[in-house]
């Protein structure tokens, strides 16, 4: 977000800065700003206001009192971060004035003078990372053992910049404190106080109550508390306070005994008392409701990937919400003030879905348009803005040089958009050869490890194994190489040759840097390059010749095969076996020949299922441009909407299409879900590419992409090939004891764990470190991460800052032994 | 939306009304009030404003004046359909006021004295619709051959409440023109002018340029043309106007003089002269957008379900927006001022999906606020709110009396959620029966013409056809019984008995009401009851016994299989169906006894699709509830969500769930997909099944349940059996000539044709009726809708308002030659 300019420098005094309290607090060290705020003892809530001047302080102070007044074995806190204006004015002074006989304690942590926006005002303004590090010690600081309230007023209203220019409903956004939101009493009122509720609804805010001050003329209140009542959030209407006395005179006794009686008779009212009761409720109840979450769940749920017998509710995350790289998530704790709600980074980025935040505001916007816009409409014979300009930018950034993909097929998730992706390459092979289906059946090449999703036919893709081998209905229909996986040995990056194929392709092979394994050109012509050619076309040749069998497609996942267990492909193997397949037409179809059309798939129709590897998980929007070779189909889903929801969308070739092209309905790809190209899925999609293409042109990661550039290399010469993760921070990592070899690429790290007795799903060693992580002894924040066998990665989204990575890197060096 | 009270009445004079125009415009019979004001000539534009007073009407006369300083040979319209305050202070009056001098054309359609909130002066206001329907009636008269500029400027802020206490942008919201936002220059004017673009935002509005007053105080210009700028929207800047007299003082030629001379001066501006030139071009830019958007779907889609050969732009709907049951849609046309858009009847309810009307107001809120509150977030181990307040209200809602219900898995479409289904079906069988599936697979036994999706798994689940037999992959895996079908035939409803069945099952019945069909109680021990356990029975022992084939479970579409061609199933067979496996466990494995717990599944784990049938589209929650029986394991999807996106959930019974607890992670359904449970999702489905099950217990639609209530039958005597399409409409259809037979449940009507020479995917008679309803001579309003072979079915929303329906029944009767 651009800082607006500080214009006002010249002519504004900046009065009282931080409280002494604050500026000795030292910030955490990991950007974790998620509210820990939630005990069972402190009841914190954000005073947000319809407008400026609608009345917060009064209603704090009101509230304040009343809550002394209703709950006198109880502490009121008032805390109002920036206020701008005259001192004397201030807004904590007021409650103070009005309060502190109650024992109210009210304090404000940045004064500044003129009353006006406060981004006008601050010369050095701290970043708001740092004021909300401030205003978490202070909420910290308010935890008591015996109950308590706190009141945190904001400045201005809901989208009233912060002092670095944002919006105080985005900086607040990561304590997600329940709201009363102070409504405007007067002309356009209503509107005002309906706009800043959805406003903040849209950000996942709770709006717990509604208050504002009666005005007989106007009455909005009625309007509002059905509008509020039907939304179970309760309004409560007061009197407006008595009018100031005039400008040329003092603020004499005269005023402050009018307020003093005013506020007298409000702590008073039946209804202030009843929301406070209702707030006191509301708070118990969301704890209570916290607290059961992860029983409920596994009474009920049935999840994905999981045995549930033995599974206790202690290992089911309760998350009460998310925001950035951290879920919010229940944390128990068996003391009155002890925090029920523990920061926890998202290290599996939710299933390697995420790519720009949990909760981004500008994906929720670009959500909540398309829903406002079309709702779902049916995609079938029409055409919608989100769904084509999609499929536009995909078609644009996705294609190689030669601009193969010329298709967009859209579907629900990565598993739908392979069967797809593998309905396509069957039937081009067989309109092509001429085969009949149903005497012979065609099978894919695959690599061993793969995995293109859970449905049964994308699940024959996959080789038979232990885990698939249970489903009822798999039969692996296709032949899986197996391959040279990459990683970095105590410094070195090295080719590993598996133990089966040396005899073909000789030892390991140690590589000067991760860019030279990158450079394919010139390793296609070294030794192993002839080898991997030589050994796949053997091979091929005994399938297709000695064998007999037939294929239909070639499947492979670019460069990672995430799922199978982050295995890094060199990436000349893949490129390798492409061009292989390509270039020898004849294997398949004793007849084919290579097309003369360079867009043409030749052999066979090659597939690259990018869902996890694509859209700059690797870095790189494309994963196909590491192979240096274009895919006649390609699958996209995951991170192409930036982590929102679900999508996925199958590119092809012309001559992929054409081969369903007929006389007949029944010569089309038959395939289609009610849902297809929903133009929310498309309009986050658009935004999120968008958003992600952005960042790349905008140099976001060129510190990242510079620090694992070699000497002497110039910009983008093989391409570039970096990782979030620092080069230095990997090397020390291969030096480990524990750890046979480590990988970095875009956003994800993967370390390989020195098999232990048990290598199976999860091993000892990956659970030991991932209890580590999970379980720090800090309570200020943990790490979710997942483990594949021995394989422990850790992801993160697009956007996670460097100095999260800093802190991460030192988790993980902790918890790895080092 | 509650009616506020028109508490105003006593002191409120009405002053004048409508304008003569408008009174004597008819309304269209159709409720169809999507904007077709957009026309190559007319620029219409919204005018909405961030807050009251900040200057709308002065804005209005600038661009009104400017428009036509630079476009001298274009007209320009003003129109404030509602206004309050005194008449000689009327927004059109100062428009008139101050423009009429250039030709500029001022009228108000409501005119109220009071200067309050319009819903509060309103003795008999007009509805929304009708008051809507004015509007573009005056939009259409409007139109002229010569390019002109519509200025349509809103009463308050963006959510002020209409006449009838709707928000503003919710009425004007079927218009959607584009906006021109008049920001707040004041004090916390930059979070009003955010809130408000948010909310217009979020409904789909395109905000195509800001307005507002410089103010060198406040400086919010600086900081909002910045936050726009990001969005591609441009704002201008212009002096504030004149301060007026004061109070006391007349209006007088001084006053009007300093406000002439002050528009003057805008209309020189630079900034107003190029808002108004990029306001053309976009106009133009829309419309060539929206007339090329076909041409570049048909060459860079790739459509579900389409043989692309000879697909041509004209047959592919350029969908603008939608709303309510209508999409906008580019309508061409070649004269100047044609209507662009037209309005079309979403009569397949894009593809089944669409319950709460497209654009529902509160299913986007739904899902702006998940996407605000967690993004996505991993569901594996964890659990969030949405997922598990939805899982339980399914459970609640979905078990039958037995309460049999016990587990929601998570997916994201119908085809995924059948394939889960399944796996979990064959599992539990194989589990209890100790079967090798290597060695011998299980089917499944399901019903000629089913569907469950377009996923290789459950293609298999479907029986061998025409068009599943050109997939590769595909082979049917089970046996699916023909059935007797329920249509009304000349006014009675019948059971049709397929000719292959009648040795077994005799001729056709015919029944004397719908209700009696469902009356399975006494139906059971009927003759054709009878027939019916005889036939399954002994269809069940060849297949197991003498042809020794094993079955894993049974698959079932409740009551009407969709995709296969709207077959209306009788009821008693499917209940005879699953009653028989259940009493038999025998016939599936020999020393097979049914088992202690009533909740167990016995004999094959039934598995009920609920995709299509469920959710109210006929009528009811759950499907199942028409059979009197109860799923082992059922799957819900499109309506769950009320039409907005992809999610899906296969509910299970807790002895389907205990086959998966083992002692290794193999044992469990390993099945996922990396957006199970989106927050997004679940939050929609859950507000979703809210509103429903809200709108039935209402009793919204108490009248067409009564409608097709028997004589002398009690509510819920047999469980109510309804459709939104009246019975006597249904019984005339039945009448037709080219009608075999009808049927209507729920939303759904469906008309099996006479079958002509072409009975395949989509008759000729089909097609014939659908080009009548697609192309109707009205301009107005068309429909679209799908044919299956020789049925063509009409569907809406579960929230079609009984006057749509009548007029769609009309034109259904004339479409079929009646």
């Amino acid at each position: 977000m651009d800082e607006p300019p500080n214009t006002a420098t010249a002519t504004t005094a900046i009065t009282t800065t931080t409280t002494a309290t604050t500026t000795t607090t030292t910030t955490a060290t990991m950007p974790a700003p998620l509210g820990s705020h939630l005990t069972r003892t402190l009841r914190a809530f954000q005073i947000y206001g319809a407008n400026t001047n609608v009345g917060k302080t009064i209603f704090s102070t009101i509230l304040a009192k009343a809550s002394r007044r209703h709950f006198p074995a109880e502490h009121v806190f008032y805390l109002k971060p920036v206020s701008t204006g005259a001192p004397e004015d201030a807004d904590d002074g007021h409650v103070a004035r009005f309060a502190a006989a109650e024992g109210v304690r009210a304090e404000c942590l940045l004064q500044y003078s003129d009353p006006v926006s406060p981004h006008l005002v601050a010369v050095e303004p701290p970043t708001d990372e740092s004021l909300l590090s401030t205003i978490r010690s202070r909420i910290a600081a308010y935890r008591t053992p015996t109950p308590s309230t706190l009141l945190l007023e904001t400045a201005g209203g809901v989208h009233s910049p912060t002092l670095s220019g944002a919006s105080q409903a985005d900086l607040y956004r990561p304590l997600r404190l329940p709201v009363l939101l102070v409504a405007d009493a007067r002309l356009g009122g209503i509107s005002a106080s309906i706009a800043a509720f959805e406003c903040l609804h849209m950000r996942g805010y709770d709006v717990e109550g509604v208050l504002l001050f009666a005005d007989a003329y106007y009455r909005n209140d009625g309007y509002l508390r059905r509008y509020f009542a039907r939304r179970g959030i309760s309004t409560v209407v007061v009197p407006a306070p008595p009018p100031p006395p005039p400008r040329e005179e003092e603020e004499g006794d005269q005023d402050r005994e009018a307020m003093q009686s005013y506020y007298e008779a409000r702590c008073g009212d039946a209804a202030v008392r009843e929301m406070l009761l209702g707030l006191k409720r509301g708070h118990d109840r969301r704890i209570e409701k916290l607290a059961g979450m992860a029983d409920e769940a596994v009474g009920t749920i049935w999840y994905p990937f999981t045995q549930h017998r033995g599974l206790a509710a202690g290992a089911v995350a309760a998350i009460d919400s998310a925001h950035g790289d951290f879920f919010q998530t229940y944390a128990g704790g068996g003391e009155e003030d002890d925090a029920l709600l523990g920061a926890t980074f998202d290290g599996s980025a939710s299933w390697w879905t995420q790519g720009l935040g949990h909760a981004n505001p500008e994906l929720t916007l670009a959500a909540a348009y398309a829903a406002g816009r079309y709702g779902h409409v049916m995609f079938a014979n029409a055409v919608h803005e989100p769904g084509l300009e999609l499929a536009k930018t995909l078609l644009a950034g996705l294609s190689g040089p030669g601009g193969r993909m010329a298709r967009v097929f859209y579907s629900d998730n990565g598993s739908t958009g392979c069967e797809v992706a593998v309905k396509m390459g069957l039937r081009a092979s067989r309109a092509r050869y001429g085969w009949d289906h149903r005497q012979r059946e065609a099978g894919v090449i695959g690599l061993k490890g793969s995995y293109h999703g859970d449905t049964i036919g994308v699940m024959d893709c996959a080789e038979p194994g232990v885990y698939n081998g249970e489903a009822e209905w798999y039969r692996g229909r296709g032949h899986w190489f197996d391959f040279p996986k990459v990683g970095m040995k105590r410094g070195r990056w090295t080719i590993e040759v598996p133990e089966e194929m040396r005899a073909d392709l000789g030892p390991d092979v140690a590589m000067a840097s991760l860019s030279d394994i990158f450079d394919l050109q010139h390793r296609t012509a070294s030794e192993l390059g002839k080898s991997y050619q030589k050994h796949i076309l053997k091979t091929l040749e005994r399938l297709t010749q000695a064998e007999g069998r037939r294929f239909g497609a070639a499947i492979i996942e670019p460069l990672v095969l995430g799922a199978g267990g982050m295995l890094f492909c060199d990436p000349l193997f893949q490129h390798t076996l492409v061009a292989t397949i390509r270039g020898h037409p004849g294997l398949f179809s004793p007849a084919a020949a290579a097309p003369a059309d360079s867009n043409a798939w030749s052999g066979l129709p090659v597939i690259f299922d990018e869902v996890f590897t694509g859209m700059y998980r690797l870095g790189r929007l494309s994963a196909a441009s590491f192979l240096q070779t274009e895919a006649d189909i390609s699958v996209h889903a995951k991170l192409l909407t930036g982590g929102l929801l679900p999508l996925c969308a199958t590119l092809a070739s012309e001559s992929v299409f054409g081969a369903f092209l007929g006389g007949e309905k029944k010569d089309a790809l038959l395939h289609g879900h009610s849902y297809t190209a929903h133009a929310v899925g498309c309009s986050v999609a658009r935004e999120s590419v968008r958003m992600l293409v952005g960042m790349d042109e905008r140099g976001d990661w060129a510190a990242a992409k510079a620090d694992w550039r070699q000497e002497g290399e110039e910009v983008g010469e093989v391409g570039e090939v970096w990782s979030v993760w620092t080069r230095a921070f990997v090397e020390r990592v291969s030096f480990i004891g524990e750890v046979e070899s480590v990988w970095a690429l875009g956003s994800v790290l993967a370390v390989n764990l020195r098999a232990g007795d048990n290598a199976g799903y999860s091993s000892d060693a990956a659970q030991g470190f991932l209890q580590k992580m999970g379980s720090r002894d800090s309570r200020e924040w943990n790490v979710h991460a997942r483990a594949l066998g021995n394989v422990v990665y850790i992801m993160a989204s697009q956007t996670t800052g460097a100095k999260t990575v800093e802190v991460m890197q030192e988790e993980i060096l902790k918890a790895l032994g080092a």
